[in-house]
């Protein structure tokens, strides 16, 4: 049974990422403690918010003096399994897959790609560091590292067929930067990266803003006028 | 003023980008009319959700005997600013920069990255069809081509350093690839598409179900012992 993938990363992760790359910062900082408060003003959510968003991930912490940063850092490396090793396949190694996989940040958090593949026989040696393989070899290697996440940046058309094949190797989530809506068994869990729309997103947010400028501009104008 | 940025894509706006993509497929295979149920199927949401999102965008149909597609991808066009040419700069050309500076789905949209820019000597040659620049041109750029927009790619030691000069220059949006919380004034719009927290999301959704699945089965088991 297929269906159609939904935007699965709720907002409150996408928040905790935010507030761990602050306590990270702090930490460097020297700073041992910290209040929701200080959370909530750097991220630009309320203290409630901070608070609520731990509440729903199951992060405790001493809260009389402030959490202490490295509980909170540890709990969260728990949770997101950051103390082991993940494996992981890329499958298209165009200019996006190509600069993907040299991606230094990756490796800093224990994400590993342990290999890639593509259909062009010519991309099919070492690029960057990590070997580039032919699609034949798909299972052997997802059984090899048991792997479970798929990166995906090959074109368009055809996503969904390999989505297909690496569903049927057992990989059970994919980072999808091809765009196109996958059908996939409700197990299979999908994040679409779509770069067009997170580019016209911010077009639209600034034409918006642009336009209310114009507005606020004619109003003082327009009292100017009257007075 | 500077004020710490914020989650700022609503996942409205994200939907209706969903909903475009669904639409633009229908007309490719000849369909003409769409009911709300049809969108909603497609992209795993309800009906109500998708008149909701359509209602908070203004955009409007007939819905009598279903939508236009025609209609509702000319008033999309029309928000989204589609039938307007966008001037971008992108700044940073590593790997990434150089994969998104290559990236031909932005033309198709009328996202034009005007010129690229680069602090390495080395890398300020022509890479990709697109020239590269020393930071030193920034301002000239932005002005002659009335560029509102940026990527940023550059490392993140360097990314607010880099933003503050963008705003200085005039620039009121920014999709920032640096893992890093920038810090801009309120009217600036800022876009974090952070790699390896949507790497990191999938696994953490991954885990979650394989657990759950080792709890259906231990069940099972239990079941299976008990009978």
């Amino acid at each position: 049974m297929k269906q159609i993938t939904k935007c699965i990363i709720k907002n409150s992760l996408k928040r905790i990422f935010l507030y761990r790359g602050c306590l990270v910062r702090l930490r460097l900082m020297g700073v041992e403690k910290v209040f929701s408060y200080t959370l909530a003003n750097e991220t630009g959510v309320t203290s409630e918010q901070v608070r609520k968003d731990f509440s729903e991930f199951g992060i405790k912490g001493n809260k009389r003096g402030g959490y202490e940063i490295n509980d909170l850092l540890e709990r969260m490396e728990e949770i997101f399994h950051h103390n082991k090793d993940h494996n992981m396949v890329l499958i298209g190694m165009g200019n996006l897959g190509l600069a993907l996989s040299k991606y230094n940040k990756f490796v800093q958090r224990n994400m590993n790609i342990v290999a890639t593949f593509d259909i062009d026989p010519f991309k099919q040696k070492e690029r960057s560091g990590i070997p580039v393989y032919s699609m034949s070899r798909l299972k052997e290697i997802i059984d090899r590292f048991k792997v479970k996440i798929a990166i995906l940046a090959v074109p368009e058309i055809s996503a969904q067929e390999v989505t297909d094949e690496l569903i049927r190797h057992g990989i059970r989530g994919i980072v999808n930067f091809a765009p196109v809506l996958l059908k996939v068994p409700s197990d299979v869990v999908i994040n679409n990266v779509n770069l067009c729309d997170e580019l016209e997103s911010v077009i639209y947010y600034v034409h918006k803003q642009i336009k209310a400028d114009g507005l606020k501009n004619l109003e003082q104008l327009y009292r100017g006028m009257k007075y």
